[in-house]
């Protein structure tokens, strides 16, 4: 990854249930330098969609308010909103226990999903072969 | 991984928007052979964890109705609740655009965290450094 060589800007995670119970953030970045975020509607509820996050991405999401991933098909910085016009306002951010992932609660405009669904979980797996829409395709 | 010589039991993904589109389950796993799930209370809408389930897991969950995920530190399928006795029945599963994630609506029996908590994410972050605890560990 390009931050092989940039000074960390979050301090490193701790062990066990020290990592679980601290009221110090230290996010637990993956081998590619990647949390899982998870969007959820503020007003609805609604589980929106998975992405991921790498430092910058994360300061800029807490700093900022604006929903701020890491592309990795893209490999870059993608500020949720910036081309599709669907921005994702943060209400709050929390990490779960062992701080390698982030749940945003947002105020989502537009579809979240870049197909135009509201959310990117429109499809309920019924069996291990099938599909079954939840949500149509926005004309 | 161990799965590298298993006949697979999901047919490979599509590309694109034939993947988003359509109606045959494909899922999407990672270079260690793992799609992330997210476990979301059916009645109280909360985010519970993420997780991540292999093709057994998967599989299992679909068919059994339990949740059943891969435990990545103790490198073996861990069905939620056998040793905790917190379970997790699962009233839907949803998959994504790309079909690389996972959303569990459930009926969580006593805590979803291993530290009893309800959910994983029972700290906020307020700034880059600071976790602001919004759920007690259980006495």
């Amino acid at each position: 990854m390009s931050q092989a060589n940039k000074t960390p800007i979050f301090p490193p995670p701790l062990s066990g249930s020290e990592q679980d119970e601290t009221t110090s953030f230290r996010p637990r970045f993956n081998s590619d330098g990647l949390v899982a975020a998870i969007a959820q509607d503020v007003s609805s509820n609604e589980v929106l969609m998975l992405a991921w996050m790498n430092e910058d991405a994360l300061k800029l999401t807490i700093e900022t308010g604006r929903a701020v991933y890491w592309s990795r098909s893209r490999n870059q910085l993608w500020r949720k909103g910036d081309t599709s016009g669907a921005y994702q306002y943060v209400e709050s951010i929390h990490t779960d226990c062992d701080q390698d992932a982030i749940l945003l609660k947002v105020r989502q405009t537009d579809g979240a999903c870049h197909t135009g669904r509201v959310s990117c979980f429109y499809r309920q797996i019924t069996d291990l072969s099938t599909l079954n829409p939840t949500e149509d395709k926005p004309a």
